[in-house]
């Protein structure tokens, strides 16, 4: 069985009345532990508060939180702690429950099987046929509403296929479906900008952080396909050079090694970053 | 406690590891009862088994469906019955679980308070600020990816408004938060087009079957502001006239009584729908 804390005390199941399920009311992080370690938890814990702000629901207390994610990770070597926070049980309708009482799940899980190959040489990404929606009012946040990422993810079958790149309905790149995306072009680093639609990575705020001069831009699928160098940022992968993107080809660049060694700078392990 | 069948057994509660908590995967059918009767429950179906087309999950089946339906309503004379569908518990990651085990939750609860004046003089509404954002892949689907609605509702708080316009990130009209929305104009009865965003309510779809010269059409806030007659359509509600718009007033007109007639036609009661 999985350690799972829901509101602090050890259970598997939560009620069939909650706002999470009804209508994916909430949020959750995905958050890379190294044993106790969790070297990008502020970032977590930052975008967490600032999207329960913009929910409008409570935000949990960040202590409670570390207490409770070393508890369902305590035993594991390496683990990803997932934090879902909902609007709780409420009364059927939309209309927000007063007051609010959310519902805490605090689960340990074992994280991706290592794959040193993708980190030294890079993987095979496509691009999907799904254009993001638009929602400036969620736009950025990690909320539970996460159908576009599973019609995207169920595009392709073929295990030979790591990612997918997702574009909005006017053709601009924003992310992969699980991963925010990098490019370097004519020598400058770019990440798309984020304000419309796609989730601020804190993986990305990291690499954003370390690379004063990154740059936050538009990028047309064309600018991407003719990039020098892509890479994939994850708070639970760390970063990925990106090997093909359809047909075309591309070898981990520069930036790419050098945020490799950034993570591992972090206390990310080798299995994990590099 | 209300009753709860969870894939066919009593219970109150589900894995905290089921996608319908994880990422809204899933589906809901909120219907109306009296009695033992749901009169537009084969619309239900259909809206049900054809969203699990396009979502790629297993339809389940309607007989069965129905036996836990009228389990749950059970000795209730008023209920609603929720049926929430989710592509079940998962592995982490958006990949679809092969093969698919869907979880389902057959719920009743109380209906709405009936609301006489509302049904004789209509409710009063106001225009949300929200826009929905256009994703032609979910558009139409009663999925659980609800977080604009919660948003949309979460706009006011007087208890004297009981609704809010929708509008689409071009402005144009789409729904209520809860409902659809029906307007005469130039003596036509029109509502908008949902294959952008919205819901393709079932009440909506009988709306349109009894009245062959209804048009589904593209509705802006100006030409809504100037309709003779508004009206809006639920599964759970019924016809509900509106009232006011703002600082528009409006009179309940002729389309919206026959159809208040047309739902008693049906077999729901005054209570109910007027």
């Amino acid at each position: 069985m999985l350690p799972i804390l829901i509101n602090g005390e050890p259970a598997e199941v939560l009620s069939a009345l909650d706002r999470g399920l009804a209508y994916g009311d909430g949020l959750f992080e995905s958050i890379r532990f190294v044993g106790a370690a969790a070297p990008l938890w502020p970032r977590h814990m930052q975008r967490l508060a600032e999207s329960c702000r913009r929910l409008r629901m409570p935000a949990p207390d960040p202590a409670q939180l570390w207490r409770e994610a070393l508890e369902v990770a305590c035993g594991m070597p390496q683990s990803v702690v997932r934090i879902t926070l909902t609007r709780g049980v409420g009364e059927r309708g939309y209309a927000l429950p007063v007051p609010p009482q959310t519902t805490r799940v605090v689960a340990a899980f074992a994280p991706p099987r290592p794959a040193r190959e993708a980190y030294a040489q890079g993987v095979r990404m496509r691009v999907c046929g799904i254009r993001l929606a638009e929602q400036p009012l969620l736009a950025g946040m990690k909320h539970l509403n996460r159908l576009e990422q599973v019609l995207a993810r169920a595009e392709w079958s073929d295990p030979a296929i790591a990612e997918g790149v997702l574009c909005d309905q006017h053709g601009r790149v924003i992310s992969a479906t699980m991963a925010n995306l990098f490019a370097r072009i004519d020598g400058v680093l770019l990440t798309p900008a984020l304000e419309r639609c796609g989730v601020a990575g804190v993986a990305r705020a990291e690499v954003l952080a370390a690379c004063p001069h990154a740059q936050i831009a538009e990028l047309t699928l064309d600018a991407l396909l003719g990039a020098g160098e892509i890479f994939l940022s994850s708070s639970v992968r760390g970063i990925v050079p990106v090997q093909s993107l359809g047909d075309r080809v591309y070898a981990p660049g520069s930036a790419t090694r050098q945020l490799q060694q950034h993570w591992r700078d972090l206390g990310f392990s080798m299995e994990h970053g590099g």
